[in-house]
């Protein structure tokens, strides 16, 4: 079987990720910059799909008007050469410091309206490119202490904002859905809305719901120390699954955005199988950067590690879907002597009677073991290679 | 200053707190066990206004029906004699070997059903204990292995048995709303929706929300790292906000339900000024425990200190409030020079072309700092007595 | 290849281990118990090694003197009759609520001297046994506020313990070596001594240190964190790997006590790549236990699971060394120009001259990068079967 | 009682730590650069003691000869004008490109001998500024993946690097002392001699040990989930504790250098209370840096907070030591009936029999309960000016 990404498989990278020039809280750039026409070389030579990006990615904050145009058009023209497409754009408001204490939920007003200006108009860039998903990573929506900023104000700000540019998309009758992707902290101390979960429950207070979705990150998730597959879950049953981004990640420590399956292949394997058996059909976007330690040569390994090993996991997930010895466990789990069909389903009134006058034997319940170590291992085995 | 609980702090505390008798998972009992009665007891000398349960807290998982009428008579005698009321209950679905794999979402359906069941009747007991608030922890509904549950079933599962029992209640016109408590991990590996912030999605995908809040634990959104007010102000903004579990927790470890405050009293004072400003009105209820080494004496200080810290910190909240230094911060923080009020608010076509058009210095604004390390000295100091 | 073990892999299991019936914070034992001589047979079936234990696993706490000697004497015709040995054994001073405040540096004297006699007389009982490592956990020795111990007190305390046991293993002229293992909390709120690291300084300041080294456990230093190997190769290159204690753990969480290799793969193969390239001699004890979902057969799939995995990463790591892609990279990270063979080494004022003058070109060692993606994601392939 | 920073008390900062200009991963800086004679006078002006540095703090790494000496003569001026004195001094292996695979363990020798040779420079310098410590922070001597290099020709590595420098000072006559500071991550994935501990028992390995002790950062211990004082009582106990790093830090997340005492003012209590307690004579050095959000008079705030909380945590330790209620209890807790005392001492083959022949009451001493909690409350209330 190859390995090798292929459209279909709807992989993207961000300008950021293999244009990452290395800088850290401790150290400087460590790699040459790129222009965006050359990373979307890259891109297309180790044979991604889309291109992702922030506006300032492309288009510098100072860029004049012509600038700009110049810089878009040259920008499109590698598209067109290399067959990449722009999937997805986002805001870049965290960098200037302008935006120090936030961006929607900054104590200065005028922050707030720079913010929401700075999006606008960056809209309109990925629309202009192309881009149907619109990401907001509120990296600097927080505080590092709870006295400067009250969160109900916060919040109720941070809801004003996505819904003037909720409204803002309606009124230009754009194609575009928003996803809001979460983080517990990093480079705030604390950041609002931390999780996937809370991000989720934040849409369902908005104007226009039905156009915002989650953008869940691999490792802003593992950061807090949870199963980020249960996380897509619940965004996925709410149909919130916009896009997602995939890296790896240590629980509790750093954001590390490391190479997609690298720091824990397992906690990838699940993810993978769910995408896939779900059929999941937005970008697969990693959203990841190489070591400090590569040059360009191993960015590129860096990139065509994350494709591969996703594609590993994803025929391992059909093996595993197709496993005889699995399969039959999976039938033993699941096996139902059918004394309760009558009792489970929706509420009555009749069922709630009938319910509460069987007489379960605990102990035989209690006494009932499952073979999950064993299911467990046959999945290592199949992880590893050796079934 | 009295730090004296009263009736009108509606302290409350479950009997397994104060009647927690150390078993660890490295060690046997250290404390005699006490009677509900004898718990009652306690907790109305240490000035308690209130005592919460499981079912089998009271009545013992094999109890007859007469049996639990008594032990429900003599439970409510001591309620009489104390002036202790039980504003919460709640079902224990974790202990017995039965719910080894789940309650609500194991694999096996006989386990679910006697799960309902079992609910069914513990919210019987607790409305006839004249509770109103029905606490949901569902601390065995998750995984070692992704590999055991696919978790778009579990979820599936979690929500038909949400959704029964709200059915029940309604149907038996019960005045009880449920308030659901979400934990990472312990005794699980994973547990399903893991976080307050996912908890609050969930209930938006139910058929009775509006029945539905949740109990956010100190303790459990610690473990994850998270700042505990951020998720506390969600859930109220959302008008979710029907119970509350204050103890104490240092971030990344096992559970460790602390006595309130006193893990991090800073951490402690905002959440306690949040409460008392929004005005919370619920129970502040402690679900905590005295250290091991404790005997009864000293689980009387533990409960006591629970209250008095509680206290101590909604005093320093007043004063904070009160604080002229503090306010003028405040107020420096605040300021708005007007020149961005005509263009936020909610979106309108002429707000956004306004927007649009403002030119920004992006430097004045990037240079503007803020006292916040000054603000947050104060606070500290306000904290430690020394303003 | 044959994943099947073998003597000479000296596989271990603790008693416990195997014999785990399932006790945590919130709920019951799962499992019935089985003997000490049920376990060995057990452990025997599934291709064990050797079989260690505390004292407590095999002799109850209450025996009479009697009731120890038939006992010993039984598990003694169990070894023989399956040809397991018991290469270490370990002292129980977690369990009994006398060891509530802790063993060795628990503030009740009596409690301390306790601690002492029954160690001693679970020494006599290991070297009867056979045991020629001996373990130390001092799961309690610690606390849950540093107002209840003064820090200096407790070491001290630690100190005059370890120094009396090392002299009563000298004076009885057994041939035992002792192992210290550290964890950094649970079941104490932050237990003393709480990384490999922190042992290894410790016992550098005992009476006897020749006779002393550390049991690293893989899940204590995951809880906080830290790269297991990389603790592992201190005490290496220290002389001091004793004895080593395998499973898998998610960082910054509960004790999980995971089956070897489940929790992360990876991490599990620098481990084990570590151990057999260093050719570590001593025992591969597995000390971790099943899910609770299990039942006995699970149990024996666990137990098999932890050894198979190990020779699976064996083999990996064999393959890692030969593999000519994977050398070829490690021979291109290591190139040495030579120019600087003759200042690098011992300090000699020649050489420290020498280097002074030299005139480095740091922007040619800044732009130098390593393949360490490429190298990374070689061993993911590799580790996944797929080269 | 004021809280005045006095020459007595030690306070020191780093050039590095007032001169922060707010650079993150996410983000440019935020603040002008201030000269090193303007943070000298900013120190002297909020009342510190003494201010350290890296190198380049003073003198940039592409500086000639001569602007070095012009530079160095400036800030020799303004210590002199202000009375600040340089305690301590250490060498930035970490932000040039050219150490991006670490310094003293990188796989490239001609960096392991720059970063010799910086480092002798740098010694030099601090010498001739008059510090008496030098700091080691490895913060780039680490990996991202265990491929890139075997822990134990690092750890070699690191030994010959530190033999070769204290090789150095001797032989130059140094009146100078080594001080290691460890951390678990970040910058790098996994970081060498990651906690306290770890350094502990790397010093006793050096050929001149004597020379060599620790430099505990109150932020890296806490990443990895450790109590600090536990950490900074074994370095006391063994005679190495030659600076300590104090500042802030949330568990489980990027570091985050807060101020002193601002995360968690209770944790900070214990440690000050230890360091007077024993009467630790060296520095109080403050590695952290104000908020991001924070002006120039922000920064003021910030460190005189640092200062100020410090002194009120030495005020409320001394009425701690003094207070009759708090000491009641510590005597009780130590209550000693005096029947052990012939058993307990150093080892002695009578004291081994007699302490095997004693029958001690398990129940009785399991049964005793302590008062920590009432004591522990005491603390908080103490801590929160309320006794």
């Amino acid at each position: 079987m190859s390995y090798e990404p292929r459209p279909e498989n709807r992989f993207t990278f961000g300008l950021w990720t293999v244009g990452n020039i290395g800088i850290d809280p401790f150290g400087e750039a460590v790699r040459e910059v790129l222009s965006p026409v050359q990373l979307v070389e890259l891109l297309a030579e180790v044979g991604a799909w889309g291109v992702n990006l922030h506006d300032n990615d492309l288009v510098p904050i100072d860029a004049s008007v012509h600038e700009r145009d110049q810089i878009v058009s040259d920008f499109m023209k590698a598209l067109d050469a290399t067959g990449l497409v722009v999937p997805m754009a986002t805001t870049n408001l965290f960098k200037d410091p302008a935006f120090r204490d936030g961006a929607f939920t900054a104590n200065d007003p005028r922050v707030r309206a720079l913010a929401l200006q700075k999006t606008m108009r960056a809209i309109d860039l990925g629309v202009e490119l192309g881009a149907t998903t619109y990401v907001f990573w509120g990296g600097r929506e927080g505080v590092e202490t709870d006295s400067s900023k009250d969160p109900l104000i916060a919040l109720a700000r941070y809801t004003e904002a996505m819904n003037f540019l909720c409204g803002y998309v309606k009124d230009q009758d754009y194609d575009l859905r928003f996803a809001l992707e979460s983080k517990p902290n990093e480079p705030r101390g604390d950041i609002y809305l931390a999780t996937t979960g809370a991000m989720l429950a934040f849409i369902g207070t908005l104007d226009h719901e039905e156009m915002v979705g989650v953008n869940p990150e691999v490792a802003h998730e593992h950061m807090a120390g949870l199963n980020f597959t249960h996380q897509v879950a619940q965004a996925w049953l709410m149909g919130k699954l916009f896009h997602i981004d995939l890296n790896d990640q240590i629980a509790g420590r750093y954001d590390q955005d490391l190479r997609f399956g690298s720091a824990n292949p397992k906690q990838a394997f699940f993810l993978v199988k769910f995408l896939e058996d779900v059929g999941y059909e937005g970008s697969r976007h990693f959203d990841a950067h190489a070591y400090r330690t590569s040059d360009y040569e191993d960015v590129k390994a860096f990139a065509r590690g994350c494709m591969r090993t996703y594609l590993i996991l994803k025929e391992k997930a059909e093996r595993w879907n197709a496993d005889p010895e699995i399969q039959a466990l999976l039938a033993k789990i699941a096996e139902d002597d059918g004394t309760t069909a009558a009792v489970l389903g929706p509420y009555s009134t009749e069922r709630a009677a009938a319910l509460k006058e069987i007489d379960f034997d605990r102990r035989v319940l209690g006494a009932r073991g499952q073979p999950y170590e064993a299911l467990d291992q046959l999945t290592v085995d199949l992880l590893l290679g050796t079934r």
